[in-house]
């Protein structure tokens, strides 16, 4: 049984957590945080000062990007295999005393809406081979999607997981506001953003791109760049149009 | 049992006829095409000169945008309600002399991709209130999602679908791009993605935003823009950031 020491309290240990507990390959032995919330209740033994750090084959730090350098150097010296679990942050960022290690889960976690853990994918990097193993079988245990992704592969993952989720919603974000100048519920788009979605398993976006800017029909951009009454609205059409000509050999 | 003609052979005639067939309020009695293609077999007779036209209840225009105008003086004057299918295109652009209606099944549909038109939100219009009954009953009998919609609210709705549909799906396409560049498999982000559409059957996308722009952490949005080797998704990260910003009341 793999034991693992959880330093976080954020929205990923919160879900990492009751994973890692399911498994049969693992178990979490404590969790660090600076203050817990005075109504959490936990079977887990819960410490708040760093020096009480117990015994464990794993420590997974799951706190902001840019504290992750500075925290490790506090972390005591151990055996064990010290992970964060940042799609941004460098393995080098964690304190060379340590053995280091990443554990990414690449998903957008809320604390109040339930993940399945095993559909999750994550990128395991590791500096010493050595330690492969016991992360992968630990990753293993979570995850059914498990990757070995090294530091640079990580940061464009990352920036493409910018694109596709937090621009995505603000796509969505332009959409509701455009339904919300003519009264019409957003909701009624519920199953085309659905769609959309789901066709990309089957389709390269390539395959998928379909509407104006990839059949370039200049009639209906105008009319469409007209109708938007938002100016940076405007401009995103624009922009997204022009990109997705420049993408299939069109110029404007 | 309403009589249907189906004037049209694209993919949304591909679509529309099963679900017609399925239903037990409507039967499609013809379809006309200027040209059919020589290998399709079908139980429904069909017809290539509009003149030769069947009486029916309900006559569905499927064809592309800008044809739909032209076609509609072609089509002999007759009893039916004559509606077409499009998200763009007003109720006015139906030839006059006929009773008007529009029937927009707001999906992206793909000849190759099976779709559930019971899930399939319809938009209903039309010009004379007495046809509504007829034509609301046949859209039920098909989808268990129909809406009124005015021309105007839904010149909105197929504008905000272009967003969620098409810039969406070309912001994978970015996605994508960078995975290649770095030599990481596009598959990993594919959870991601479908989450991200889930989440906002329970959130509003200004809920269910996160991200660097919306905590407005510049020095991620630095390091992100540098990193992107293409000037088109530096244009698009560097616009979306700003109108994250804007949309949540930060300045840049």
């Amino acid at each position: 049984m793999i034991k693992v020491v959880v330093l976080g309290a954020g929205n990923v240990a919160h879900h990492l957590i009751p994973a890692i507990q399911n498994s049969s390959v693992a178990k979490v032995v404590q969790q660090y945080s600076r203050s817990f919330s005075k109504n959490a209740t936990s079977s887990i033994p819960q410490i708040s000062n760093i020096d009480d750090v117990a015994n464990a084959d794993v420590y997974i730090i799951c706190i902001p990007d840019d504290a992750i350098a500075s925290f490790s150097a506090k972390l005591p010296k151990n055996k064990g295999l010290v992970v964060h679990t940042s799609g941004s942050v460098p393995i080098s960022a964690i304190d060379s005393k340590h053995n280091k290690g990443v554990l990414y889960p690449l998903q957008s976690f809320s604390k109040n809406r339930s993940v399945n853990m095993q559909e999750v994918p994550f990128c395991l990097e590791v500096k010493d081979e050595k330690h492969f193993k016991m992360l992968k079988t630990l990753a293993n245990g979570i995850s059914n999607h498990t990757h070995t992704i090294n530091s640079k592969q990580r940061k464009a993952l990352h920036l493409a997981a910018v694109f596709v989720n937090n621009f995505t919603n603000h796509i969505y974000k332009v959409g509701e506001d455009i339904c919300k100048e003519s009264n019409v519920p957003f909701n009624i788009l519920q199953p085309l953003i659905k769609e959309t979605a789901a066709k990309i398993e089957a389709l390269s976006p390539s395959e998928a791109q379909t509407g104006p800017a990839k059949r370039n029909d200049i009639n209906t951009i105008t009319k469409q760049l007209d109708a938007l009454q938002n100016d940076t609205h405007k401009e995103i059409y624009a922009l997204l149009t022009k990109s997705i000509q420049e993408s299939y050999g069109k110029k404007l």
